[in-house]
């Protein structure tokens, strides 16, 4: 018997080895019992860490009555049918975004998780990175005042392969979701309308696989406040993760992490680092964070910052963009 | 008999009293021979000057030949009027923004001025102000390589006399039309659809004297760039006057200017000064430098930064924007 | 018979020509009466001013009765001599620093201003730069406590020529002078150890020339703060001038002034514009304020920011901080 | 059997933990042995780690002949003895700053080290922040050219309590100890004369107690370059660390880290957030890379970025600026 937390990670990919080590090193409260992976070499890997257990079967974890709690990681059209099992298991549900790109799946996934009031988190790492967590408290504390705009930008340093833009659900429900969930959280309000410019500015293969690489949006939400934001797939100078809120008291904006924070005078003129290359490297905490919040929410019983609806309205949002795309005009949101 | 630049000013106004100063102080190549003004009480002041002559009518002016260019600084109203009795004079024409709220009289002051192979300049000053050029220049010089996104943020320190906002001719042809020019300026380009929402955030006195007081505007350009504008008569910090552009090759982005570059540590955090909260303090030397322009493109035959259709574009884009937040949709352009 | 103040300038060269242009173009309530100037050659440009009388014999000035006051800006050898008589005749003096490398001789000069009781101010004009400024209000605001610390970067983009530096007092009374003068002034106290280090870091042909072309300065204050201030006569990046006071409740640093406030992003970093390269562009504004400053204390008869002290004072520290590099050991002041 | 490099740490405070955990959760090449400390109540905490196992002697760990590694985290006065021991047993050692306050027992632990030809690092952490490492770099690579000045910032957020500054060392030997190294470091070169002036600024009872709570300290180095630095114990906004390089061909600054890159503007002014607060914050990133490249340099047999006698020189340097404070003049260095 053990008074420990104890956790499933399914899926030992790159962000399910970044989740493994944040429990493992950083939260001595939880104990990962299995890490599951339909690829057998990844085996290996989780048996290095010492502790965990490997299993090819997710049905073993959610049969073990021992386990509280399960980090989905896997594919994306594997979640639904994840969230379902664990919950109906009484497992807390973390879960990668996005859930699905099917709402009536999602319903579904939701259902589940709340017949069986279990705890879900979905996997918006920015709501916990440093900067953006700035931002959400000063509008929380009042500093901010009324919103009236929110300026978002976010590139990429360079496009994926054309096989993953293939299968990734498009530029608005694999790389917006993010802002439109921070949109969201930052405006504390429900999105009525949605006008989407999709472009094709980086790599002409991106389009004939029939997605955009770069998008421009306006959101209108129901407090008033509109959103923009400027989406690219490739910047030359690296990974760009900004916003800028404005309300009737002030304004706040982020700037992008930076290796250092020296600066370089000489003849050709004054120079600074470039952000932060990498989104593994620029989210680190913020991965480490949620993870945290996942964990001490279920042991201290506290409410999470992300609740089942976030991961389905980032999904309704990014579909309305689509359509505003194709269609060019604005689609309303009930 | 003189070897200066005979000039003559229209307007005895704020804007017209900046410009007498500058030729004034600045440009001894120029000088001033008359100020006019329809309120007889500007005599004093234009007399004070001890150099230009006071006339109530501006008839004087365009008989006058010895008078090289004209400076047309009165009400929106009487710039049709003086543009074509100038360009018919042979007079060269500076005139303040915006041209008109017609399209058909924009057209024909234009006419004037073409036929009469006069010069002619739009008062856009924020396209000589220090920060604006040096994007501009960047982009020229082919930094910020293809285009991507232009945002564009330009908001107010406080909202206007409703008075005023009646007669302004409304938010998207007093206010916005800056941004326009300055979009199509860093473009090079021209807007072939406007999306426009106008909103009411800060007094609802403005929305009953039929005006927004807040507008956001996405424009498409030919060449496939994207500029995002959002527009605030009211921001407690001050004058906020900011533009990023994004390319293929990188970002230029400008800070405000502010009254100096101290920064103070104590207990309660790091701060620095606001933004310089006056729209004629702020842009000082861009007011200087287009008169310098307007002077030295006459006395050295050059090609003059603003054309004619400048004028008539911004105000075309303005009515689109206006018709499209009407409407709720996207504007085409021709 | 006129109500304006009557004014002479000794000295067209440089600064002799920016304090015209600011009385004549920005301070109405002032007329230039005479320029006087030892070379024949600069009554051209005095006559193209179009108002003042040129002069080369300033004895002129001194018994012109109408003369209110002299604004100095010959060779600083001649600078006690014009003092003095200026003084005797009753007129106000404002004098480029240094008043004289000769410690009796600027006793003799302080004298007369006392005894015929003339404002006397001194050309210490980054007191009145934007940035300083704000420092010193800081101070007197009470924002930064007690003094602790001073730090002073004072670099020129270049060393001078060397005949320039064989005449120039050398580097503690003709560079670092501004900088014991600013030390002092944010100070509020006064200098009782001065240790001084001077170094060939950049030219040895000045070296060659009996003087340094670096330095590094710690002076202590009676009221125990200690400024630290290191100078060097070349600057790859251009002119270099900032400070930071630090103290029991904060500290403020300035930054250098810019062309502008863009910043660019490229694959290769993130850049901004070098520090305004040359001395006349960074501190154009501080030049005329510090000729309001002395125009209007004489018209309103305020108290000056500069008293006849400040001039003695700095060459005192000057010639002990050439003492302490030479004898390589602190040299106390009474 | 094992491949992993068998490691004791000495000292189970603040310091030995942070050490313990970055081997444990960041360096899987290495395996903690023994934990030691000379309170029995650190066994428990020893023990929840699940691996190192708790000693009261470290002569355990001496004789234990498959510890390659020693980390000696104890307090100053145990640290010769241990480095000896340890060196003597062939073991390589890594030992907290300083390593001693007394001349000679360095040179004896110096010598141990050098005849046993051990690896020895002293934690002089600040050489790996990746702010200060930018500045090493940029020297390196040539883009500072040749060194001039270097201006050192080092001011804690509060004073230690007094019983804390009594068994110090002093001010210089405790506090400006890692701005010597970081000078010399910085400086690559040794320096020839040190003067230093100690005071009183922010808590008389640390006077009482035979100490100082502030410094400035002038370093002349063998190649020219001059190193200012100022230190206080007690700065209202927080830790301030930063320096500034300047040589031939630039100068590079670096900036405090902070919690976030928020920037809240209201009509209050433009804010920021502190400095990150508490050193271990501050110095997180940098107490890990030491140790990474303690524990790599035995395992690739590769050179450390200190040397033992960097150890040693801080000392001396200390020493020297205690006697220039007290004395009130220059110390020269052999």
């Amino acid at each position: 018997m053990t008074s420990k937390l104890n956790v499933a990670i399914i899926g030992a990919g790159r962000i399910g080895q970044v989740h493994a080590k944040t429990i493992l090193n950083t939260l001595p409260e939880a104990r990962i019992k299995y890490i599951a992976d339909n690829n057998p070499a990844a085996q290996q890997w989780v048996e290095s860490l010492g502790g965990p257990q490997f299993t090819l079967t997710p049905g073993d974890i959610f049969q073990d009555k021992e386990i509280d709690a399960v980090l989905i990681c896997s594919s994306t059209d594997t979640h639904v049918e994840y969230i379902i099992e664990a919950a109906n298991a009484g497992k807390h549900v973390f879960c990668e975004k996005p859930i699905d790109h099917d709402l009536s799946k999602i319903h579904s996934a939701l259902e589940a998780v709340e017949q069986n009031e279990v705890k879900f988190q979905i996997g918006f790492n920015r709501r916990f990175d440093h900067n953006f967590s700035a931002v959400k408290q000063a509008i929380e504390a009042g500093q901010v005042g009324e919103l009236r705009f929110i300026n978002i930008t976010s590139r990429d340093p360079g496009a994926p392969p054309v096989d993953y833009i293939k299968v990734s659900g498009g530029i608005f429900m694999d790389m917006t979701i993010h802002d439109f969930d921070m949109a969201r959280y930052l405006a504390c309000s429900e999105v009525t309308e949605v006008y989407a410019k999709g472009a094709m500015m980086v790599d002409p293969e991106i389009g004939k696989a029939g997605d955009y690489d770069s998008a421009a949006i306006m959101l209108t939400f129901a407090n008033g406040c509109i959103a923009m934001i400027n989406n690219c797939r490739e910047a030359s100078y690296g990974y760009d993760q900004r916003v800028e809120v404005f309300g009737s008291l002030g304004a706040m904006e982020i700037e992008n992490d930076t290796p250092s924070k020296a600066r370089l005078s000489t003849a050709s003129g004054v120079n600074q680092e470039k952000p932060l290359h990498f989104f593994m490297d620029r989210y680190t905490q913020s991965y480490m964070s949620e993870i945290h919040e996942f964990i001490q929410a279920i042991t201290q019983n506290r409410k999470l910052t992300t609740c089942a609806a976030d991961g389905l309205k980032s999904v309704e949002i990014a579909k309305a963009a689509l359509q505003s795309a194709k269609e060019g005009r604005p689609i309303p949101m009930k």
